[in-house]
């Protein structure tokens, strides 16, 4: 049975002086052939899942065979974590500044192209080790060389960065607000997709802005795109760019439900154990279609009208054209106007996720959809 | 086919001065022999499936014979459905005072018995319609003549139990945060309890709390109290004294759903046959058991630690005693403390409701149960 | 120079399992001659000032001569102190359920008839250790036998009743939302009124509604008439009975102040050198005319529209029958209705606090006054 | 006396159908040969002050020589004005997604380009013509044409913007927190900040990031690079492209002064008749010293721990490097620690805003300062 090390780390103070911590859970293999992995929840205040998923994958893990070493990080992000309004949960950004928490990270892309010039025939070793002492330093700058201080948001990120900075792999769990399980995966590690048990793809661009996922996978795509224009080939994936970053979506916010945590902890194994961090053969993917859409044809719909919503689409199954959304009723019509309005689009859709109150202004988000949809090729 | 008028209430003003409105729809009978009725929805911002329910009994009562007036008011409250807070509505307080939107209704029961002595001879036509007289002046009296105005609250209760003092049977539906349906009943009303489709019966002591169920029955219940001390006979439910308010709990807050609401309205239409307001045989309650409790009963079981909370226990059935509500996952106790928490009672209780959100404070209120629940008497 | 000592007392768990923690400090005298005094602030979250004041009362405290035990607690709520609400603080209720956090604390008035009975003849030394005990009991029996639970702001509530039960005198430290200073007095301690640097006084009936101030006089207060009404006199704010509290508006909320908290300090000290609690001629009371007002009189003047506020009216001096307390703007009106509408009263009132913002509902609290004020006898 | 006309423009619906709405006053000018002028007013919820100054202008302009039409919008964000937050009015963002309403303008530089190729042998009024009306017809096709609709904010920006590019100059009122008097103004424009009674400038680059001033001025100023390319001269700030954009912060958020507001109206119109948009030579530019600072080196000091925060350092004038800016109280560390935390600076600064509660989270913004100032030229 592996033992892991727990420690804690301080993220955050409040007015009383009160301390946040976030607890690090970490495996360390003896045999540690394989890619390093980080996983972390709860960044935002109201996506608790996550938390439940450590938890089983913590009961489990201590009884794999281990070819890497995993961190695992639930409260991530204590501040939000606690900040109730009302009964529920404030959750996806800093409520005094507006700032979504996962869009705090760092990574500049102005010391990738020197670095590779540098390391242009280094060892895949020396550039391995290099390069991420390279990251941690600049993020090691951020948390202690400022006269003029963090954010809050900053200082929680850069702490959580600098532990994922120290994995191959990344999964940075998260839910929607009323939502199905969703994958967000870099364009690159398209074929990883099918080791999850998540019917619903989202393939993200290589691009950097400001998530915890493309902050890590990011800066390794980019030092492949330099070195390859310099003429020195890498694959994204593949041995030293062995590095995969998701966003893992498990459902719905302000839920904790143990059950569905070990399903969802059983699946994470399954693509662990297909990265080869663990040797379980027990652990493999279940058969399903799974859809994907690239990051542009993800669609919010916004709501035409104020009104209360009676949201009618079923999560992951496709919606004919024309077919309603939603049904959003306006009591202050009936009588004398349309009591009811239906909403629909005008192609068929595949529902993600819907706004979590049926109460919503002219203008709220009400569903998100995959407009262009198609079947994720199996690998 | 029924017609219906449609007035529009003004409640209140923000700051930008916006009107905010309440609509009122009204049926006239022309052949006035039962009991006069009012229904209002969505006095707390968040439980807005009355206003659904309020939709589809204006839809059914257009085809039902009608044997006396019937009033609807959805939105009842829209300064407080209109509070949205981040992605949800701000529901049971004001939130500028904390004071419950349903706890400012207006009762001085020190009106009642001068009017007892008073018509202690009186026919019964002239006591109901001077009492309610009466009733509608004290009212008045509040909204007209007070150099120091009005709470925000206030001016909007006042307004709408001005409308409910016209009826003997009022309404008021609500929901739960996450809950089964469930009844609020005057001990005294009981019987008529069996009439709605809703199998879990509060029976509340005929006293005066604030509340719009409270504030139009306590009136009639304190008159007939105080004939009866003179001498003077009359049985509450009955005749002069056939007045009867309850509050409806549809369910949970922040939804809609037309189909269920369909279900709502058929139910309460159920009862109003009963009482005589319609003439339609169709509606005819289910057959279920249907359970009770008194008040006092009814317990409230608070959080005995800060966490993420798993419900488990099933609303609407018998919960054995020690069998778990809930479970409380503690990640920061993994490792070095014990992490899963289980909730339990002494008795057996039937769960009723439970908090909206996973994330607990110590001392939030996890689960509201029947702690002593017996079988409501068919009538 | 007197030492204190610091405990830290545990009152709350967050989401996390985060705890939440409240620093007591304790003076004990040798010569313990003089009532003992317990001091806390914060309760409420926004009303911050009173923390500031503790700071210096600490300071100066350490060079006072000491007659009696002071405890002091600042951060009494940090369960609200921390909550906070986009840039401001929440406050003075239970973001969850809307309950005031000062109308939490616990007293049952049928123990005192029995325990007069019992005690009628005893020494007035064992009717003072055995009441005290008797309602420490009533509290630990609060906090530890109920298998329901405690509410969030009843945990805290009974453990900061159990330390001010300790003690003779007691000071809770609040402000208003944007305020004058004032001090809430039972209509017994009217004549230590005048020891404060404190110019406007509320003299309070002697009843308990949930409050501090009242959760630690009324049992004294009530336990004396009881005695009385069985023929034993005593007088409250003299001997067995020299228990006094008071409710001490700083002015302000979400202000700290330093040096505005030295001279309330010091005000505090001059009441404490008047009880004999140190004995330090040079903290003695300023001249100055004190207003007082009975709490029936103190009354709230709330918004006749919504609009924004130019509140004119300074706190502290009267206003003249009829003077604007207040000018509301209604842009939405300017060209085609009246833009400006003044707010008066009908007799001179002195105005102590107005609502927090310029944006108002209808209906909103804009003023507290003095409407019926006279200068508080000098004793 | 010049009359001016009053339409109310359709903005937001709300969960119960209640529309918000906005009034916009015009004063057309027979004798138009000046710039026409657009004002707007409390865009962000809680920075009220500028309704104060559109009262005071509307009042003033009527007595005025106008040379130009004028537009002025006070309320032009009901939804953020209306939307209440406990006390306080919630302000900076949209409280569903937390995306700041002034970062929601539109303007897509990739028109710019063609436009100044088809009209490069242009006259300066077909210029000025039509690419006002391409300008018009990108946010028509934005408000109208979008099968997913408009999120809150952009149905109410677009909007706006639609008056405002009628306009060649744009005054777009706000407020700080708890704040001096400062302007934003485009670095071309610097001239015209000597003619405001404004001390602080702040030189902004002449980019879009989603502001109002950004989105009404950055259209020309790239439109003036484009044909300069081509090279055809013309002059910010001159002839056709005499177009100017301000941000004019009035002071502190949640406060109405129509006191004041009528010194920032007569400052308004200083600047007005120096652009000869009036011509009344009553109104000229105080004397006083006016500081300038790059945006670049506006700091936000964010604060080092939690705690509360007395604001120690006076707006507007140079404080030393070293001297505190604020002290922070942290009682927690009484008698073991530090409980009194001095923040300062390396470098002389001026304080222009601090944050609107004591109250602060490690990391919260604390102060924003002028970094590098320095005396602004005179014109």
């Amino acid at each position: 049975m592996n033992t892991f090390t727990k420690k804690v780390m301080s993220v955050g103070e409040m007015a009383s002086g009160a301390k946040l911590t976030v607890p690090v859970y970490s495996f360390v293999s003896e045999n540690a052939s394989g890619p390093n992995v980080y996983i972390q929840a709860n960044m935002h205040g109201a996506e608790v899942q996550g938390n439940a998923v450590i938890f089983q994958l913590l009961e489990l893990l201590q009884h794999c065979r281990l070819n890497a070493n995993i961190t695992l990080v639930p409260y991530a992000n204590p501040v939000a974590c606690n900040h109730k309004n009302g009964e529920y949960t404030l959750g996806r950004f800093d409520p005094i500044t507006g700032v979504n928490w996962n869009r705090m990270y760092h990574f500049d892309e102005s010391v990738i192209e020197p670095f590779s010039q540098n390391y242009i025939d280094a060892t895949e070793e020396d550039i391995n080790n290099d390069f991420r002492a390279l990251m941690l330093n600049e993020i090691e700058q951020k948390l202690d060389h400022n006269i003029f201080g963090l954010t809050t948001g900053q200082r929680i990120a850069y702490q959580l960065q600098r532990l994922a900075y120290q994995a191959d792999i990344v999964l940075d769990l998260h839910t929607g607000p009323i939502s199905s399980k969703h994958l967000y995966c870099p364009e690159y590690a398209q074929a990883s997709a099918n080791y999850f048990d998540i019917p619903h793809t989202l393939l993200i661009p290589n691009d950097f802005d400001g998530a915890m996922d493309e902050a890590t996978f990011c800066p390794w795509w980019s030092l492949q795109q330099a070195f390859e224009k310099q003429g020195r080939k890498f694959t994204m994936g593949q041995g030293l760019f062995n590095k995969e970053s998701f966003t893992v979506e498990l459902g719905s916010q302000e839920q904790i439900d143990l059950d569905v945590a070990k399903d969802d902890a059983v699946s994470i194994l399954a693509y662990l154990h297909y990265k080869g961090v663990i040797s379980n053969d027990e652990y493999q993917p279940q058969a399903m279609t799974r859809y994907a859409c690239y990051l542009n044809d993800y669609k919010a719909l916004y709501s035409p009208m104020g009104g209360m919503v009676d949201y009618l689409a079923e999560f992951g199954e496709v919606l004919a054209a024309g077919e309603p959304l939603a049904r959003i009723l306006r009591m202050d019509n009936y009588g004398d106007g349309e009591a009811l309005h239906y909403v629909s689009l005008d192609k068929p859709v595949i529902p993600i996720l819907h706004f979590a109150s049926a109460s919503v202004n002219q203008g709220t988000e009400l569903y998100k959809v995959f407009y262009n949809y198609f079947e994720l090729p199996e690998s």
